[in-house]
């Protein structure tokens, strides 16, 4: 499956959750995983990857490619 | 100045400041005070308060007016 590999700044279990939860309704979005300890986000489905980028920015927290 | 005041729920100081970020661009926002301990965020300035409400509930955090 496609996947989406971001770097997002997230410091606890609660901004992760926030990333979840914007990226819940998105579409072509099949699986969110989150590694706090990264700061990675891989996203799991045929959504298109800037938007996939422009969405979890939207949550506030600093957001780019995983290199 | 009027004033919106939201319950929100931030769990540090990590999502405390992506309200401060999402909020940082909207029209009418002339200050934000967050207290992190009550859930409290204060929005001062002429924006129209379902649009301060929307705007913070888009960073996928739990948002209600403060009753």
């Amino acid at each position: 499956m496609p996947e989406t590999q971001l770097r997002v700044a997230m410091a606890c279990e609660g901004c992760a959750g926030a990333v979840r939860r914007v990226l819940g309704n998105l579409e072509g979005v099949e699986k969110v995983d989150i590694d706090l300890a990264k700061q990675k986000v891989t996203v799991l489905g045929s959504a298109d990857p800037n938007t996939v980028k422009e969405t979890v920015a939207k949550s506030g927290k600093k957001t780019e490619f995983w290199a």
